[in-house]
């Protein structure tokens, strides 16, 4: 592949702007590329100097001789660089110059117009606002980056694209600490081409890499790396992510860092979980957890995962089972064991547990022989016969002998209880990407909400639209009497309940003060649950169920997936939803038709299959719960602008 | 103080059951305090032995010569140990041994008796199950605890009490990586005699002491912990504490570990606040807050924190932002700066914010320089000049030598910006000590629910007991008919409400079927709260406030605070509970008297002042919050049995 080879194994790079001062970070790339054992050309480019750090240098690049297929721009100048670039032949641009959609809506329009002029010229581009590329194993050090500055770091089978080029090396020097090394590493920039989706399917095209990990600020390509993410899928690569924005706070820092759109972090939540990318909350679990989930499948529990713990440390092991408890993970058994005891049976112990049908995981927390005797401690875990089953470390002491040795041979090993809880409970969360559901029809759009609603089959309380003075209709008592087209009904005292005859429903009519009003079957359930689409401008459209209210708006609970989806995906989403036990089964309760609730919340995901997406947000709000049946008796649909 | 002498800095120990095999845990006393320098005599006892690695051994402690004041104890035969202590004269027995309240019910017998006879005998215990003693300026190593093969470590301010013994390594060896020393450490086994809450007192009274961190797995003896807590806030010696069983498995686990009962994860976490203890929330904090919270006083803010941020980093910067915004900490300004830049400009920037209004502490986030260039990196940040406002550090790469650095200079400094945000999150949580309210009255005990809760100043609704047949009161319609005795009314149908009339009455009355019935004056209101009392078995008196209904039942939201209380207390546990939001002013809802509802909390708090407390629990729920006004609609108490 043309592009891949450009990017990560060019046969001679440019570094247009490489500084002859050793102090400034244009003249790092230089410096790495030689120190980290280069194989290719190097090119420097500076237009006052013939000679740059004991190199020949070219005035411009058009001076240089030979073929090039990769630059690395480091000029103010980037639009006469990628002129440059092109007359030349060059394949790749990456460039670290600032000044595009980071620096404000002057800045997003000369990354439009740069973008539009690479594609006539065809010259791909990486950033702008990139750290530029490493590839370890291949000796590329193409990068700003300073944490090149080590002599050496460990290859290893993970890449990484980050939206963070800083994070390049905090990754990089973390996982080298306890010796997880990695493959690749790209920084993207601003994306302005080559986005984090094309980067994926460059890395499960890649034979060095088996572990895909993001580190993410938003998604800027949702439907590309959604595609992306089958791929890896399909070639048993995992991707891991772990991004930011799970606070507002967050969010409104990756877009005022960015200058992207920031989703929000439900909505990017759900098209992790849907595209069957595991996402870690902590930082070292984006590296640590690279092990546990290389040559694995998502595991796909139907129940509560079970971990077995074997011990030589109460503590250690406890502070990770609380933490894994948390997570609603459960203990399949604690074994206390002494590292003075044979180290044999120490393994048979783990080798028993590991072919055991009672846990789904193993967990064995070390002590101080971790520290002070590294070899004899990690001997019976590396040694143990493996099955498919996890064997995973947490080891107590400040032990990174222990790290490195565990990481050798392959087992996941954590450093803090935190990190070893999150990734084993992202790893059981993982599930396969969804399947695309197959729903032949396509509906058509209607501007009112409840016939829009019908259309789509969520079944709506009979009604009809009154008019003054008689308000006449052919319903049955009792009935509701509704205010048209506002918001928040019973806050704006526009909704009558429990209305028994027609002088009751004049009077309230006459109250509201209104010509024209809706009247309703009065309805009763066991529970009320909102039912909502999104058009989200991240992620694209979005299906959710919650339960009903304003204690449940409150807290905001409410189950998040991406639309369209069949009714067992989301008889699933229901059971997400902790409200919503009211009606499952709790204490006496009644239980309601959640099977009902479910064809609902399927039903207004095909909102997404209308031709041209018009609407931009809709919801049944609340739909009743009953014994049998469900129906809604508000509702709202929002077009785009 | 002889018993801290003795504890501490004894001038001679005897190891009871030292062992010759230096392969033996046993061995590892006498071998840790030669290697780490204790300058008192040191005497192994070993009942088949007359030298122990290579010094003069005793068959019998009443063999040795001289004085001794601290025994450690490895026996089986600890009761035969102990009355050879007696009659040395040993002032504190640490007892290594296991067998007692970890195991079982038999267990826990003869740790009472073993009690019972050191009292008698005049030797203070430590343990059973105990790892042992360390005072690191002091020079003891009185432990089995395998961290101290590590040739030296390092002497800080920090002093840890540990209900796990293996913790001591986890933290030495973890603080000793980043140059956060400690002073004395105790590992409390089964705190038979001595418990947390004693030694937090030996700790105030210690000079090396600055901070005192507990790591817990429940905790034993609440009453001296808190009075404890209070005289180490009267030193100006923080207390911050980790403690296990924050999920249900957990707490399980502790049960089952320490042979004690676990409190609540509610109970202790109000118990933790009320005593102006420091909460963690990462195992990794417990070491990395010390310097945060040392010579400082809570900061006792009435509105969000704010943390200013100063980086080089911007990946960095924002992990951390995002999950301070997690617990709510707002960000007052992120300066972007380069480390090519001037230090005295950085400085400049950290000495300006530190001066500034506008922001509770600093947070500076340093990347690749803080790995390959420390003294430059923290350069700027040891220099600046400090106030009173905290400056911290996270440091994005491994950098060990620049923690180091940091810790030097008393500058917090944190590895992961998930303890760094926990740390920051657990200092701004910080109350001081609450002051124990004067509440002049004592209250009588009723046993009928409703009357405890009138006599204790809670409004209570109007209401009569009827009989068959005919059901008389003398109420006003409409009213509530209740069967008397029933939890869980509703779903028992032992409920009917908005009864109009007479007649309507007696028709529910019949189909209830019961001769004696509970009639109440119907009520309405804004919302239902419920507001609860417990007497637990851990931490006493609790009071506690929630939203009603069952979708709050299933969000446990609810506030928990030691009873008795005030009622400005009361309103700001109200101010926690998120559903109660909804008479809080929430969109247009109209606002619910929160006073009153502040008014009945504070009451039932008062059920902690009945003499010889005999109520276990108790509950009014509903309490219907009224614009004016909050009423009680059902009540329920509990005895102790």
């Amino acid at each position: 592949m043309r592009l891949a080879q450009a990017l990560f194994a060019p046969r001679a790079v440019a570094l247009v702007g490489a500084s002859g001062d050793p102090g400034k970070n244009t003249a790092r790339p230089q410096r790495y590329l030689r120190q980290h054992g280069y194989a290719g050309r190097i090119v420097p480019v500076n237009a006052t100097r013939d000679e740059v750090l004991g190199e020949r240098a070219y005035r411009r690049l058009a001076d240089a001789p030979g073929e090039i297929d990769h630059a690395f721009i480091m000029v103010e100048d980037v639009e006469a660089a990628l002129e440059d670039c092109a007359r030349k032949g060059v394949a790749v641009a990456s460039i670290y110059s600032n000044g595009f959609a980071d620096a404000g809506a002057a800045g997003a329009e000369r990354q439009a117009r740069l973008v539009e002029r690479s594609r006539a010229l065809g010259v791909r581009l990486l950033g702008p606002n990139s750290m530029g590329v490493i590839d370890l194993p291949g000796r590329l050090a193409l990068t700003v980056n300073a944490v090149l500055e080590a002599e050496a770091l460990p290859a290893g089978s993970t890449s990484l694209i980050s939206q963070s080029g800083t994070m390049l090396g905090t990754l990089l020097s973390r996982g080298a600490a306890r010796g997880l090394g990695y493959a690749k590493l790209v920084s993207v920039g601003n994306e302005a081409d080559l986005g984090v989706g094309e980067l994926v399917e460059l890395l499960v095209a890649d034979a060095d890499t088996k572990v895909i990990a993001l580190f993410l600020e938003t998604v800027r390509d949702a439907e590309r790396l959604a595609g992306a993410a089958r791929k890896a899928h399909a070639a048993r690569k995992p991707i891991v992510a772990y991004k930011l924005g799970r606070s507002a706070l967050g969010v409104e820092l990756a877009r005022s860092h960015t200058g992207a759109l920031a989703g929000t972090d439900v909505a990017l939540d759900a098209f992790f979980r849907d595209c069957g990318i595991v996402r870690v909350d902590m930082l070292e679990s984006l590296i640590e957890i690279a092990p546990l989930v290389s040559n694995r499948e998502p595991p796909g529990l139907k129940r509560q995962a079970r971990v077995a713990v074997v011990t030589t440390t109460g503590g250690g092991a406890a502070a990770v089972v609380d933490r894994l408890g948390l997570h609603g993970i459960e203990l399949a058994g604690m074994h206390d064991l002494t590292m003075a005891g044979s180290a044999a049976g120490y393994r048979a112990t783990l080798e028993k547990l590991l072919a055991s049908a009672d846990c789904d995981a193993v967990l064995a927390a070390v002590g101080s022989s971790a520290q002070f005797h590294p070899e004899f401690a990690v001997e019976p875990i590396v040694s143990a016969r493996r099955t498919a089953k996890p064997l995973v470390a947490f080891l107590t002491p400040h032990a990174e002998r222990s790290l490195a040795l565990l990481a050798e041979r392959g087992v996941p090993a954590f450093r803090t209880p935190e990190a070893c809880a999150d990734s084993l409970a992202a790893f059981f969360a993982w599930r396969a990407p969804r399947p695309r559901p197959e729903i032949g029809d396509r509906h058509q759009f209607h501007s009112d909400p409840f016939a829009m609603l019908a259309s789509l089959g969520i079944p709506i309380a009979e009604q009809a639209i009154v008019q003054a003075p008689d308000f006449a209709h052919a319903l049955r008592y009792p009935v509701a009497l509704k205010r048209l087209g506002v918001e928040h009904k019973t806050e704006q005292r526009g909704v009558a309940l429990n209305i028994r005859d027609g002088a009751e429903l004049a009077q309230h009519a006459r109250r509201m003060g209104d010509a024209q009003l809706l009247v309703q079957r009065m309805e009763h359930g066991l529970a009320e649950a909102i039912v909502g689409y999104r058009d989200d401008p991240v992620v694209g459209p979005l299906v959710l169920v919650g339960a009903g209210g304003t204690l449940a708006e409150i807290y905001q609970d409410v189950a998040v997936a991406l639309a369209p989806l069949s009714e067992p995906e989301a008889l699933a989403m229901i059971e997400r939803v902790k409200g919503l036990a009211v009606v499952r089964g709790y204490r006496n309760l009644p239980r309601g038709d959640t099977a009902a609730l479910a064809r609902a919340v399927a039903a207004m995901s095909r909102l997404a299959l209308i031709p041209g997406r018009p609407v931009r947000e809709a919801e049944a709000n609340p739909v009743i719960v009953k014994r049998e049946g469900v129906v809604a008796v508000d509702a709202l649909v929002a077009l785009k602008e």
